[in-house]
């Protein structure tokens, strides 16, 4: 079939799914069937939705609605009902049927020929990689902290420490908007100018990802303008605008420029576990579609934590194989040394070690923080314990006495 | 204050409030306040985000949560932080905040500097209403049915019932996008035509929003081709793309339609009762601030239902008074003519009446179903009980035999 398979999770009586089911294929596309004649059966066949599988969870019980239990539905809709483009297809699967009761999308489906439409990242895994010529490891990235309201030197200051630590990449915070003390472009040119003189004292190259934020017609020519002042990434809070927005800004040719996608607003639509989208569809499959190069979303260990299923899920959706490149997991938020072995199991080395206060919080500073992620990261591929290998990093030894 | 005052709900044991709320308010803003230096302090006091008030509602408890109860926080963010864009806006308020446990974003107060970055319904309900020179009565709307997989023919047959029964506007249906049988300028010049030879023999003028879907960097351009065929309306899905992409939309001087906005999509956000944002917020306050002239939502009878004081406060909010003009409440989903008292009751006449199987599944056809909907509104209007009425009104005694 060429469209999109669609899984939900419903919560009901057992054994009224299957007209439920119904009801959603039918409902969401032609409209009725069996009260049709045969001849408009015959036309409208290839435009009807259809009900692939039903699958019921006998023990999964609603937590307050103890006589309704858990049940999956698959439906296929066929692409000859929408344009092949997100809003589209995410009306045709979710749009009224957001609002009609406890449903909650987990998971789509494209078909190949669908897929097709969807660029993926541009840059993906391999491509950053070779950007920052590192192989066989996570990568290590911290974020700029406490910038509202400060100048251009505060910003350089806390980017030259941060890059001093041997850190990856460099994001900005992500509610740093454009405004006067630190413009957009003074921020590109100027952390382009101390990542460029880090790399010549130590050697170690650190990429910024500058925040692309403004009206939405205006991105385009704004990342358009941030690649002519060569900046290295663009960090975006996709989900305050639409992934759509997203696919078009990596699909111009004009602008190739690595997107970071930040789950900012997201959550508004994956918390709950009986309404909205599933986390690893949105920050997950769809978010890869749409061409992130990397994702960011909160891990399952730290301050504002993922379920750990979910959170494991979406890493695969990110990196899995598919006819679009891969993308980054960065898991978030709360990460700090001692979290790195968890990680690594978790998402093994193609992902990206993130920390905030992980890393500004290190008792010798963004520096210090910075070196003590990249010394657990060297220890965990060495296997050897982190106990073991901070006798002999003191930053790392500070880190874990501060967090454990 | 030049900035937002943001209403959350949380959920918490007692006396726990205070400390979540200044720890909302700072990160999201400065980040840490005590710890910085008197100077810091007076540099960065104009980018704090500042705890305005939290009440504590004891007798509400977590459902499943029992030790935990209801509060609500107010908070301001000074404008000073964000750029005056909903994406800026909502990544401040509700950005990371939207994945830290359960959390809904309530209400948004922009002061009235603000607010003047934003366009409001171009139109608003005044101006619909001289485009159709309908006064002192609700109107009533229809949906197209069906229509996927069906021609021309098809649709301009479904239209010309529809409105012969005089409703003043008829939609799309969300969910028909650009397709080969029924192209987009295609179903504009057909609609054009059968309304307006529905106009020479009846003297009764119908308006036909058209759905304006695909890539969001054509929809300006696709509008426009609308605009200069002669279109009377545009349907949108704005919630699968952005709030961001209709203000855009309604501010270009060049489209100049009225917007409706449909709320497909929407549900993901505001279904939960612990996550996401409010559906006055939503599809009320910000779409009316977008530049909606017409806000689709659930009423709190048909089908799929809005909780009725979410309902009623999301009609409130398309409608107070504001520096921006007003938006038309159409409620929607399962509306018969029986529910027309309610409906009016609810929303006033300033409102819509808007129907799709209420219409089409009327024993005389969309024709009756139209005419049973305006007779019902006279009615009311009139003092007469719909019984009552129906003794005059054949195609309303029929609406009210069936749907009751």
């Amino acid at each position: 079939m060429s469209g999109v398979t669609t899984l939900y999770q419903v919560y009901g009586k057992p054994g009224t799914f299957e007209k439920k089911a119904e009801g959603i294929a039918l409902g969401l596309t032609i409209g009725s069937w069996t009260d049709l004649p045969l001849l408009e059966q015959e036309q409208l066949k290839k435009h009807k939705g259809n009900v692939v599988s039903i699958t019921e969870f006998e023990s999964v019980h609603h937590p307050l609605k103890h006589d309704e239990i858990k049940a999956e539905i698959k439906i296929d809709y066929p692409s000859a009902n929408f344009s092949a483009d997100l809003p589209a297809i995410l009306t045709t699967v979710f749009g009224k049927l957001s609002l009609d009761g406890e449903v909650k999308l987990l998971d789509l489906e494209f078909s190949s020929d669908l897929l097709s439409n969807f660029p993926g990242p541009r840059f993906g895994i391999e491509s950053i990689r070779n950007l920052l010529g590192v192989y066989n490891r996570p990568l290590v990235m911290s974020i700029f902290k406490g910038v509202i309201g400060r100048d251009i030197d505060y910003l350089s200051e806390q980017l030259r420490h941060q890059a001093l630590g041997g850190v990856d990449l460099v994001k900005d915070d992500e509610i740093l908007f454009e405004n006067p003390l630190t413009p957009f472009e003074k921020r590109i040119i100027t952390a382009k100018e101390v990542l460029r003189q880090v790399y010549e004292e130590t050697g170690h190259r650190t990429l910024y990802a500058v925040n692309l934020s403004g009206r939405t017609s205006d991105l385009k020519s704004k990342a358009k303008k941030a690649k002519d002042l060569g900046a290295d990434a663009l960090l975006f809070n996709v989900h305050a605008y639409g992934l759509d927005v997203l696919q078009e800004l990596v699909e111009d040719q004009d602008i190739q420029l690595p997107f970071m996608a930040h789950p900012a607003y997201s959550g508004a639509f994956t918390s709950s576990s009986f309404y909205g989208v599933s986390t690893p569809l949105l920050l997950g499959k769809l978010t890869r579609y749409a061409g992130a190069d990397f994702s960011l979303f909160p891990s399952p260990y730290g301050s504002v934590a993922l379920e750990k299923t979910a959170a494991l899920s979406l890493g695969e959706e990110l990196t899995k194989d598919s006819a679009v490149k891969r993308t980054f997991p960065v898991p978030s938020a709360g990460i700090h040394p001692g979290l790195v072995p968890l990680l690594i199991e978790d998402y093994g080395i193609d992902s990206i070690i993130n920390a905030g206060g992980g890393v500004h919080g290190h008792p010798a500073g963004a520096t210090g923080g910075g070196l003590a992620f990249r010394q657990a990261v060297s220890a965990v591929l060495d296997g050897i314990p982190l106990a073991e290998a901070a006798k002999q990093y003191p930053e790392l030894n500070a880190a874990l006495e501060l967090w454990g």
